[in-house]
C-alpha cells in the first residue's frame, strides 16, 4: 500500500477524446485510493509546439486510427463517444472558462459539462464548445454561473493561469493528454490507468536501478534528419 | 465469430521495445483464433520520416516515460525487459537478416533470437544486434544458418524487400510499431491486442457510420506552425 494521500493532478485538453475518456475514469480511480483530483487544463498544442511534435490528428493515417481506438476504449469503459461539430477546434476559451471555475466541485461540473458537449452524448448535433454561444449552451443546467465564468475567462489572471498550468505540466514531464501526476510519477493516457492503480496500491514494478541503466544508454545511431 | 482465416500481418522493428512485447504475444493471439502470423520487418525511421513525425525516444520527457511504461506492460505480461547496449541503434542489418530468412518457422526463430538479444534477457550485457558480430552471437543456438542469412542480407533482393515491406505498411495505414493488420483492419501497439482479440471474435464495437461521421468532420482550427 502506498501511504501518500497527496492529490492526483489530472492534465487535460478538450481537444483530446482520450483525455475525455480519462476524465470519465479519474475520479473513481482517485476515490478507490483515498485521493483528491486536481484537474488542470493545459493547451495540448503548446505541449506539441514545445516538443516539435505532431498530435495524433495531424497525421492522416493516425487520425483514421484514433477514432476507431477511442470508440473501442469507450466501449470497454461503457462510454459512448460522439464527435464534435469540428476537429481540430480552438479549445482556448473553454480551457480558460475552466480555470475561471474554482478548483473542486465547481470545476468538476464545468469540465463534465464541457466534455459532454464535446465528446459525450451531448455532442450529438450540438454546437461544440469553440465559442461563447457553444460554451453557454454546454453549461446550461450544470449549476454554475456561466456569465461569471465567461467574464473571468478573459481576465489577465486566468490567461496567465493557463500558461502556468501548461508550464507546470511540461516541468512535470507531461508530453500528452490525459496525463496524471501521482506523487511525482507520470501516467500518460487513459490506457495507463491500470498502471496508475497498481502504483497507488504500492505495486509498481518499476525499480530505480532499471531507470538508471536506461538513462545511461548511449545512442549509437540517429535518424537522418531528426533534430534530437 | 469472425469467419475469416486470413493471416495476421505483424509489422515490427527491433528498435521498439513495444514491438518486442508485441512479438512475445502475437503468436498466442493468432493461435487462439486459428490464424497464421506473417511477420514483416519495417524501418520505423522510414515511417517517421514519411509522416514528418518523431519517435518516442526522440522527445526527452517521452523517452523517460517509455521505459517505465514498457517495464510496466512487460511485468503485466510476465516479460522482463533489459535495455540493449545503445539506443537508438541502427537496426538495418538485423531487419535485412530477418527478411533473408524464409517466412514461417525460420523467420520466427530469427526474430525471437534477435529480439531476445535486444530487449529480452539475452540483452543483459550482450553486444546487441547493431553489427554482424552481435547478430552472429544472437543467432548462435537459434537453429538457423547465420552465414547464409548474413550473406542474403546484403543482396539487392533483400534490400528491396525491406523497402517494399515498409511501403506496404504505409499503404495499409501503419504509422508505428508494432502494428497488426487483420482482415484489413489496423491495430497499433501491444496495448491494442485486447481490441484485436475482440475483433477476431467478431465483437468489434466500431460501426461504419461512426467512422463516416468522423471522416467528414471539418477542421475549425489549426495549430499555428503545424503543416497538416
Amino acid at each position: 500500500m502506498n501511504e501518500s494521500s497527496a492529490p492526483l493532478t489530472f492534465y487535460f485538453d478538450y481537444i483530446s477524446p482520450y483525455a475525455y475518456l480519462g476524465f470519465t475514469q479519474i475520479h473513481a480511480v482517485a476515490e478507490r485510493h483515498g485521493r483528491e483530483v486536481i484537474a488542470l487544463p493545459v493547451l495540448f498544442a503548446a505541449l506539441l509546439n514545445h516538443n516539435g511534435h505532431k498530435g495524433p490528428a495531424e497525421i492522416p493515417s493516425k487520425r483514421e486510427y484514433v477514432f476507431r481506438d477511442v470508440l473501442r476504449i469507450g466501449a470497454r469503459l461503457g462510454e459512448r463517444i460522439e464527435p464534435p461539430p469540428s476537429h481540430p477546434f480552438n479549445p482556448l476559451l473553454a480551457l480558460r472558462v475552466t480555470l475561471a471555475a474554482a478548483q473542486g466541485d465547481e470545476r468538476r461540473r464545468v469540465i463534465a459539462a464541457l466534455y459532454r458537449a464535446t465528446w459525450g452524448e451531448g455532442a450529438n448535433g450540438g454546437p461544440g464548445i469553440m465559442d461563447e454561444a457553444g460554451i453557454r449552451a454546454a453549461l446550461a443546467g450544470a449549476g454554475v454561473d456561466a456569465d461569471a465564468l465567461l467574464a473571468g475567462a478573459v481576465t489577465p489572471q486566468v490567461k496567465t493561469a493557463l500558461r502556468d498550468s501548461t508550464t507546470a505540466a511540461l516541468e512535470a514531464g507531461v508530453f500528452g493528454v490525459p496525463s496524471v501526476i501521482a506523487d511525482g510519477e507520470l501516467f500518460w493516457g487513459v490506457e495507463s490507468f491500470g498502471h496508475l492503480e497498481r502504483f497507488l496500491r504500492g505495486e509498481d514494478p518499476v525499480q530505480a536501478e532499471d531507470l538508471e541503466r536506461w538513462r545511461d544508454l548511449p545512442a549509437s545511431a540517429r535518424r537522418p534528419g531528426s533534430q534530437s
